[in-house]
C-alpha cells in the first residue's frame, strides 16, 4: 500500500487549467498532485538562424524551479543553467519535437517555457504534459487565425515515471516515494503506446533487463491515462491526431 | 474618463489569494487588474554575514518577471540581475523592511519571491502589496509555532502608482494608460497613511511641485484602499497593529 | 548647526573643473565638498539598434565607484554591474535625456561616463550636475563643428540631495550626515524649478506628507544654486536655454 | 553491412592506454574506433560540504571535448557548461558511482576528468569504460599506499550504445552511424550485466516497447566485451570483483 | 628628430601629484605627457588565504582603462578582466613585489589600484612609476602610525618603454611613436640599475640581439630619471634605500 | 650539475608526433621532457571582423592546462580566461603571427589550440614549439590543395627558457628547476637567431644587464636546437624558409 492510499498502477490527480495566460498563444497550469507548474508557449514567426531556409520549423523548451517551488528554498540558477536544469529542459523539448510535423508547421518558432511553482516529484514529467497541452493550443491558435490549414502534430506525446519500490514498482511516484526509490524511470510516449524517450537510473542497486522491461509496460498503463487527459483538456483538438487508445472507446 | 471606466481614483479589481503554496512559511498570489504576481516568504534562521551577532532580523526580496508575462516573450534575466530588475527587487526590500520590528524579529530572515506571472502595470506596487500580505503570514506562523511572542510587525505597508495624463492625475494606471502618462509616480505608504518610499519620473515633461503634491494626495487615497484589501486578505492579524484607517469603522 | 558649520540650506563647495580630458567630446571634473566625479561626454554618430531611423538621438549613462573612492576599498563591479550601481546609472541616464531635444539632435548617441574619484555623499547628484555640463560642451562642440545648428537642449538639469535631520531637513547632506538621516531624498530639476525625478526614502521612520512638501522646497533653492554654477562653468551657453533664475540678473 | 563491415554485434576496436600521465593516481587514453578520451582519476582526501562527516566518499567527473576534436571547430565552453556537456558530465558521474562502496572508501573524493581529444560517435561511453579503468587504478593505488584494506568496489562499470539502423540495431555506432539512426540508446551495465542506466530518445520515429527490449538484450552483449576488456587493462584487480563473464574462463 | 621635439634619450614631462585622495592610505596622479593615471595604495590588515601564518605580506595590482581614457571610447571591462588588461596588472604587481621586503611588512597586504584617466602610450610603466609612489606613501604611513620600525622597500622600482624607430630607438614612446614601431619593450628597473623585469616584443621584424642589448641600455638611462622624480615625490623617503644613482650626488 | 645530469645548455628529450589527429588541418604532440602539448592547427575561410576586406590572414592561440596536468588538480578556467592563462595564449598567438606572411595567406584564420596534457615546466615555449609545427603542417595543407601557391612563411619560430640558478643559467628548465630560479626568461626566435620576443622577470633578486645579456645568449643555442627538431618534423618543408642553421649543413 503507498502512503496515500493509491494503487500501484494509479496516477495522482491530474488536471489541466487552460487559457490562465492573456498574453501566451498557449498556456496552462498543470498539477500533477502537489506538482504544479506554469506552462506557456509562445509562438515566434522566425527561426534559430541555422534552421533559416529550411522551410521547417522548431520547438525548444526552458524549464526552472521557482526558488520556493521546494521545501528549502533555492538560488536562482544562473544563465544558461548548469547540470539537472539543462538536463530536463532538454528532455521537454526533445519530448515535444516528437510530436511536430517541422514541414507543416513552416519556419516558426514555439518556446515552451515551463516555471514550477510547487514541487513534490515528477516535475519533468508534469512539464512534458503541461507543454504539449500548451503547445497544441499555440498551434490551434495558428489553425484559427489561418496561419495554417491543419494542426502540425504527428502524435500525442505524454510522459510518466516509475519507480521501484521494494514491493515492486508504482507510477508516478511523488517526491517521498521517488527519493526512496532503488530505480526511477522516465519514459515518455506517444498516445499510441510507442516509446519517444526511456531515462532510467538505478541510483541504488542495478536492476535486472526483465525488471527494465516490467517497468516500461507499468508506465505505457500511465502514459494512456495522461493522454486522456490531455484529451479532455483539449476538447477541439481530439480527433485530428491519435491522442491515445483509451479516448477511442 | 478611463479606458476600462473607471474613476481617477479608483484601483483596479485587488485580490490576495493566500495560502497557495504548501512549503512556504507564507504565500500570496495578488492580482490588481490583469496583473498577477506569485508570492512566497521563507523564514530562514539565520542573517546575512553582516548582519550576525546584532540580536536583530532582515527582510530582503528578489523580483523576477516570468519570459511570457508581457506581450512579448522576454529572455531570463542572468543571476544577478542587471538594470531594472535589480532597481525593482531593491525597493521591495526597502518598502517591507519598513514595516519590521529587527528587533522583535530576532536573527532570522525572511526573503520575498516575486514572480510576475502576468503582467499589465503595476508589478511592483502589486509585489510590495502581495510581499506584505506573505511577509505576514511567515511572521504569524512564526508567534503561532511559538517562536515570537507577538507579530514584529510595526506598520502595515502598501503601495500604489498614480499617473499624470493629459486630463489629470489618475491612480492604479494599467499598462496602456502607463505607457502613455507623462509622469510615473510609485507611492508607499504606511497604512496610517505616512510616506515610506516616494519615485517620480517625469518622462515627458517636467511638472511644477504643486503637481506633484496633488499626485502624492491622490496616491494616499488608493493606498488606504490597498491596505483594507490587505486587512481582510490577514483576518486574524487586523487588530495587531494600524493596517490603515478604513478599517477601524 | 552642521559638523561643517554650514546652514541648513547651504551646499557645500561646488565646482566644474572642464576640458581635463583630451580625447573625450566632453569632460569635467565636478567636486560637491569632498566628492569628486570624472565626468566624459562621448558622442558617436549611431543610436541603439531599437533607435534606429527614427531620427533622433539617444542619451545613457554608466557610473561607477572606483575601488578606493570610499573608506575602505570596494571590489570593481562585474559587467553588468549589480543593485546599486545599476540603479544609479538608470537614473543619470534619464535625468539627462530630460534635458535633451532628441529631435535637433538627431541620429546621435551621447554617453555619460561618470567615475567617482572619491566619495563623501551625493554621488548621484553630483554626477548629474557634471553629467550635465559635460553633456552640453559635448553638444556645443557639435554645433561649433558645423553638424548642429543650435543647442538640442530644452532644460539646463540639476540635482541635489536632501536629509531629514532630527533639527529638520538639511540641503546637501555629507556622508556622515546621510548615514543619520531619517530620510533621503533625491531630487532632479531643471533651472527653472520644474520637478524630472525625486526619489525619497524613509530609511528610518515614515514620514507626513507635508514633511515631504516641505524638503521638495528646500531642494528646489538648491537646485538653484546648482544650476547658477552650472552656468558659470559654461559661459558661452547661457543664453541659449534656462539655466536658472541666477542667470537672469 | 555496416560501412566499415563490422556485424551489427561488434565493437569498435577498443584499446586502454594506462599509466601516461605521471602526476595522476590514475589514467588511461581510451580509444574506441577513432574517439579518443584523456581521463585521469585524481583522489582528494575529502569530500564535498554536503558529504563531511558521513564516514562515505564521493565520485564525480568532468567531461569536455576539446576545441578541435570534431570535424569543424567548436568553442570551448564556459565554466559551468550547460546542455550536452552538463548533461553527459553527470551521467559519467552517476555512472562510475554506481561501481563504489562509498563506506568502504572511507571520506575521500575522485573526480575522473575526461578530456575528449578526437571523436567519433560514442564520446560518452568511451568516458564511461576509460573512467572506470582510472578509477580503478587510483583505487588500487589507495591499496598499494595501505590506505585502503580492499578495493572499495562493487561491480565492474562499462557502456555502450545501440542504433536503431533502418536494417536493425547496431552496436557501437560511429559518428555517421549514428547521425542517421532512428534510436540512439545509451547502456550502462554491470559487468554481471545487470541495468544501471538506459538512455534511449527516438529523434526520428516512436519505437515498439518490443524494439526497445531488443535494443536493450543487443548492448549486453556489447557490454560483455568491453568489461573483458576493461579487465585486460587491469590484470591485478581482475579478481576482485566480477568484471564480467569474460574473464571467468 | 620626433614629433614633440624630444631627443631620443629624453622622457616626457614626468610628475607626480600626492595625496589627492583622502581615504586611501597612499595615493598619486601620475602624468607623463599626455598619459594620466590616478593611483590609490590600500592596507590591509591580512594577507590572501595562500599566505596566511607567513610572517609574510603582500603586494597586489589592479589596472584598468576609463571608458573614455582613449581616443574611441572602450566598453568596461569585466570582473575578471581578460588579455591585455590581465596581462599588465600582473606586470605591475610583480613589478612592485620586487621593491618590498615581506618578512618586514609583515602579514599585510598593499592593493594598488591604477585607474587611466587619460592614455597616450606607456600606461603600463606609469603605472609602475605611481604605484611605487603610492606604496611607498602607503609603508611611510605604517611607519609614522608605529606599526613598522622602518620602511620595508629594498629598492626603488621605475618603469619605461623603449621603442625601435626607422631612425633608432627612442625613450618613454608617445601612442603615435609606439604605433608605429617595429619594437616595444618594457622595462622596469631598480633604482640602481639592476633589470626586474624586460618584456620585449617585435611586432614588425625580429631582431638582432645586439639591438636588444641597445634598447636596454637606453632604458636603463630613463630609469634613472625616473627614479629622481620619484624620489623627489618622496622627499621623507629618499635616504632609507637606493632610489637611483642620480640623487645620490 | 642538473638534477638530471643535463648540461646547462643541453635541451630536455624534444619530440613532435605528427598528424595524431584525423580532423584539424595540422596537428601535433610535442613532448620536452614530462611537459606534452596537445597542439590542433584549424583553418577558417574568414578573417575576424576586424580584419575583413584586408586582403590579409591572421593567426590566434588558445592555451589550456587539463585539470590534472600538474601535480595537484587545478579546476577548469572560465571562459574567457584571467590571468596567467590569457597571458600565455596572447604570447603564443603574438609569437606565431611573426612567422607568417599575411598578405600570402590571404583572408583566412588559423586556430591554434593547445592543451597541456602534462605540465612540468615550460609549457608555454613547448606550446610555441609545437604551435608553430602545427601551423606549417596546416599551411602546407593549403599548398597542397592548390589554395596557395607558396607557403606564407618568412620564418621558422621557436621558443625556449633560460632560468638563472646560483650555479649560473641553464637552458629549458624543468620545474623544479624553474621554481628554485632567481630569474626566468623566456625568448622567442626566429630559426635565423633573431629575437621576436624576450620576458623576463626577476622573482628573486634583480639582476645585472650583463646577466640578461648572458641569458639571451645561452638562449639562442637552445632556439638552434628546437629549430633542428622543428624542421626534422617538417620534412617536406625545410627548403622553404630559414628554420635554423641547423638544415643548411
Amino acid at each position: 500500500m503507498r502512503a496515500d492510499g493509491r494503487a500501484p498502477d494509479a496516477l495522482r490527480p491530474l488536471t489541466f487549467e487552460t487559457g490562465l495566460n492573456v498574453h501566451a498563444e498557449g498556456s496552462c497550469l498543470v498539477r500533477m498532485g502537489r506538482t504544479h507548474v506554469w506552462v506557456t508557449a509562445t509562438v515566434e514567426e522566425s527561426v534559430p538562424r541555422w534552421r533559416r531556409d529550411s522551410g521547417q520549423g522548431w520547438v525548444t523548451a526552458e524549464y526552472r524551479m521557482l526558488p520556493r517551488s521546494t521545501t528549502t528554498r533555492n538560488r536562482r540558477d544562473g544563465m544558461p543553467p548548469g547540470g539537472r536544469v539543462a538536463e530536463i529542459q532538454r528532455l521537454v523539448g526533445r519530448s515535444l519535437r516528437a510530436a511536430v510535423d517541422y514541414a507543416a508547421l513552416g519556419e516558426r518558432q514555439v518556446l515552451i517555457d515551463c516555471d514550477v511553482l510547487q514541487a513534490d516529484g515528477g516535475t519533468r514529467t508534469a512539464s512534458i504534459n503541461g507543454g504539449f497541452v500548451a503547445l497544441a493550443l499555440a498551434l490551434q491558435g495558428l489553425v484559427d487565425a489561418g496561419k495554417l490549414d491543419r494542426l502540425p502534430l504527428v502524435h500525442g506525446v505524454a510522459a510518466v515515471s516509475v519507480a521501484l519500490q521494494p514491493g515492486g514498482p508504482v507510477l508516478d511516484p511523488d517526491y517521498s516515494e521517488d527519493a526512496g526509490a532503488e530505480v526511477d524511470l522516465n519514459l515518455v510516449m506517444t498516445g499510441g503506446g510507442q516509446v519517444v524517450e526511456v531515462q532510467g537510473c538505478a541510483e541504488g542497486s542495478p536492476i535486472a533487463q526483465a525488471t527494465l522491461t516490467d517497468m516500461v509496460a507499468l508506465g505505457a498503463l500511465g502514459i494512456a491515462q495522461v493522454a486522456r487527459a490531455q484529451a479532455a483538456a483539449l476538447p477541439g483538438l481530439a480527433l485530428h491526431f491519435p491522442m491515445g487508445g483509451g479516448h477511442a472507446g
